[in-house]
């Protein structure tokens, strides 16, 4: 591939430009700490992240669940785990906090100035399923910019959705072959991919945690094509695309 | 009003962040010598403005035309200014690219400044007709930075629509009432407003340049409901709201 028929970056948020795992840990224990609350928070996390988010998704796309916003599938599970710990007294406020934690993500080190160099180059815009409000006040706390914030929200269909992708690329003006989906999960790339994007696999090895099996970190793609990039983070991503 | 009631700012583009006069007349007398074309450039870039974009988007709201990017409008009617003037041998590329020149439209000399000091405390996003990849490339070309562009496009429905301003405020996962139109129309101001939004006039005398007659700058809305704030661009603004 030649990197100048690309004009736009596309990117993968949960995990790829920000670890939700180390954050939703942290601001859900210190919610523990002040309310007097005992459980094991990486496990909270983890099960908020797949049974809440992914599972959520999941039944918006079977048709189980009617349309809705990441954050009203975050606030759904999280009141459904603080109802299993027994938790009645905690203000709508408070918890309305904890279910916006989302919103605060932390950036992997290398996200502001990685997205900084690409920026010279290229277009660079989330697609996260997360909904544009979650991703625009991310990048705000977590000091990280995006030329637009774009979301499987403008499609109303999450990925790995075909629409969420096609509707992305339209948005941008530009057909899919010019958009590049860059994220640290193989089946993202490989669902970008199907609509003619290009794709860059980004490692990161901490997303699940040390208390997971690691992620997949082969660069290999599971239909066998071969990704446009593999990258250790978004630095490398830069340095490969001679953004400087 | 307690200006800390509003989370967002929303912002009016043609006219009122970009000074679309300027910029269009100079890349089009620009484009015509060097094509060997004369005409009143200054008129052209007018007629471009109102018939071409204002009369282009009531034609898709009366159903006359099906709903289109702004970029769709805009190279519609320089098609037929340039069969008017009789230009024939222009290549494709050279046409789109002037048609191009509404995405890289000056800034107001405040209005880096003035978004920066408005996004320390406010969600700062564009509310524009023109289209999400016209406002995307427009920032980057002039140096301003928005936290997420918004435009008619999401809800493809052209301002003065309130469906419009309602899906702006659905995406920023805000009631209309904690959002705040910013525009130099009065128009746009009494549209927004309608749908529960509040509202910032913006002075902008130099919108229609010297060949026209100015703009309506008293601080009175049609409607007699006082203007939430009334500002000589977006640093007086930044001062009025407290914004450092």
């Amino acid at each position: 591939m030649k990197s100048d028929e690309v004009e736009a970056l596309v990117f993968d948020v949960f995990g790829t430009v920000v670890d939700w795992r180390t954050s939703v840990i942290e601001e859900s224990a210190a919610f523990g700490a002040r309310h007097g609350i005992d459980t094991d928070w990486p496990a909270f996390a983890d099960e908020w992240r797949h049974a809440g988010y992914s599972g959520g998704m999941k039944r918006v796309a079977s048709g189980d669940l009617p349309w809705m916003k990441v954050d009203a599938l975050h606030r759904m599970k999280l009141d459904e785990m603080l109802s299993d710990l027994g938790v009645t007294s905690v203000s709508e406020d408070e918890i309305h906090r904890l279910s916006y934690v989302w919103h605060r993500l932390k950036p992997w080190p290398d996200t502001p100035e990685g997205l900084d160099r690409l920026r010279t180059k290229y277009t660079v815009a989330s697609l996260s399923n997360g909904n544009v409000s979650l991703l625009t006040d991310m990048a705000k706390n977590g000091g990280f910019r995006w030329d637009c914030v774009l979301s499987a929200e403008l499609a109303h269909a999450y990925k790995p959705d075909p629409k969420a992708y096609e509707t992305t690329a339209d948005l941008l003006s530009l057909p899919t072959e010019r958009v590049m989906m860059v994220a640290a999960h193989k089946h993202d790339l490989e669902a970008a991919r199907a609509t003619g994007m290009r794709t860059a696999f980004i490692r990161r090895p901490d997303e699940f945690g040390p208390d997971n099996p690691p992620p997949d970190l082969t660069p290999d793609s599971p239909s066998g094509v071969p990704y446009d990039y593999v990258a250790d983070g978004f630095i490398d991503l830069a340095d490969q695309m001679g953004c400087e």
